[in-house]
């Protein structure tokens, strides 16, 4: 019965679609995954839910954190979110784990580290297990963001987990990278890769309290002397340092303050739109690139294999033989 | 005048044909600035040229050889070239240097540090430039290989000069990868790129003279050790670990002998022609996507535009605008 399978899948968007519009929270656990799904018929439903709920995106403000393992992330997420929630503002708190498609559940397991805020009503928190397939954690972070602020987030928080890649497609779907860092005599720059501090439009030290008071003082001024090697990043916006205690609760507030005065700088300067508009192309053409190349690989086997036979017989090169496939590629 | 210049062309190709199978360096040196070109007349003339060599290819050895600045590689290049042309063996040497586009002829002036190689009537030392475009200096370099080849170069080397992907690149393109380190009290691991040792089929430890023999007999032992916390290569060759000296001439025939080694194992398990056959293949694929990239960026940018707009303006995902694109694609 194809018919009644079919309005059958309209009705579960149009559920989908209403449950999120009026903050559902269940509906919007369901809804991150079905986004999560590999299956190509939850795909087709999920990119059709995307496009029903786009006109209710964008409102929120995007905001990466990572840091080095050990740093503290989950402990300055926790009391971060809960300073937000206590002003009224809900936040939805995301995570990239790229190892998490390996060892299912490695986070589930660790959800209670946040466990504070994932009682809170304002908060949602929601690791992101990487879809194997094209895109992988990249396009479901990325529509987990939207099918978030659908839900009426107004403070998303990408958390980055490994130390690599996934903050390089952190910064791609982000208005705000925040790096947090650990001091340490003087070797705070240690263990950071190379690339991480320059993408930062924030530096925050963690655990600055007791007796490490002063050390954080140090690498705070440490770190705003590196950041002047930098040049200066095309946001206009120069990266604050600052230093904060989740124990003693201390900075905090100046944190989500830094944030809103970058929004209101970047979005005065036009930066926040422009990045904005940056991403949405990259996503388009990453995701361009990525379904193409599966379209070439797994649907014209049969074309490929003829062609790849006369290059193994070396009676076409290589590049030629690209060039003749592509030739006859109509778009 | 099309016709004539089309005859032209013709003539042109066979004329490079005939001198590259004839061994004719200055031909061969023009058929390589050919296969460096950007201009499109001169990628298609390349492209019928490489076509028209192909049977007379892949009998050579082709050997990556890569190592941290300050190795010695030139030095222990110019040695054992010399050893190689010794036993009337021809040699061709093509150098990737991925800075070279931007600083042109870096190398070019550097080419005396092959002196005594360069003069040699059985040795070739080419440069490779950087293409700036599709497949840049890979496409170059594997085109420059199959065209030494059909000069009738038995021994090719890929020299790369960099630190980083150029070295995969190489090791995409060759039959052996030889890593050249340095030995120095126990830190001769550091500076190699990660990932660089496990690409690695044999690694020469240079400048084993005088003072640092009994360094160099140290590092060895040291990297045989830490050789053995890899896996077991695909080509079950265990790489071997030599000590040379390019000024006492030490070591230089020992790695020649390991090559020819690795070459006989590989031939006898099959490992040589399913590398070789799993290459090709990587090149195709890699030729495809950056020509398809490229044509849907350079060639599609109407059709690109107006779906960028219905972006932008929030009424199309990029992820469906992707799916979309790409269901319009006909191969």
């Amino acid at each position: 019965m194809p018919a009644k399978s079919h309005s059958d899948r309209n009705f579960n968007i149009k559920r989908y679609r209403e449950g999120l519009l009026s903050g559902d929270r269940v509906i919007l656990g369901r809804a991150l995954t079905l986004a999560e799904s590999d299956r190509s018929q939850d795909r087709a439903r999920a990119e059709k839910l995307v496009e029903e709920i786009l006109p209710q995106t964008g409102k929120s403000i995007r905001i990466g954190i990572t840091g080095a393992p050990g740093v503290g992330k989950s402990t300055f997420i926790e009391v971060f979110g809960k300073y937000i929630t206590s002003v009224g503002t809900k936040i939805a708190v995301l995570t990239i784990d790229p190892s998490s498609q390996k060892s299912k559940g490695s986070i589930l397991g660790d959800k209670t580290r946040m466990d504070e805020l994932s009682k809170d009503p304002l908060a949602f928190i929601r690791p992101t297990a990487a879809r194997g397939a094209l895109g992988g954690v990249a396009t479901t972070t990325r529509e987990s963001i939207l099918l978030c602020e659908a839900a009426g987030y107004e403070v998303i928080i990408v958390e980055t987990v490994g130390v690599g890649q996934s903050e390089v497609a952190a910064r791609g779907m982000v208005d705000f990278f925040l790096l947090l860092m650990l001091a340490g005599a003087g070797d705070e720059l240690q263990g950071i890769k190379k690339g991480i501090m320059e993408m930062a439009d924030g530096i925050v030290i963690t655990k600055s309290e007791g007796d490490n008071v002063s050390k954080a003082n140090q690498a705070q001024a440490h770190i705003r002397h590196a950041l002047h090697l930098f040049q200066t990043p095309e946001s206009g916006w120069l990266p604050h340092v600052l230093t904060t205690s989740a124990l003693a609760k201390t900075g905090i507030q100046e944190t989500w303050q830094m944030i809103e005065l970058f929004r209101v700088h970047a979005a005065h300067n036009g930066f926040f739109e422009a990045q904005r508009t940056q991403q949405q192309m990259a996503w388009f053409h990453a995701a361009l690139e990525a379904l193409i190349k599966d379209k070439i690989l797994n649907q014209s086997k049969r074309v490929l294999a003829s062609i790849e036979k006369q290059i193994l017989a070396n009676r076409l090169s290589p590049n030629k033989a690209a060039r003749e496939v592509v030739n006859k590629i109509k778009l």
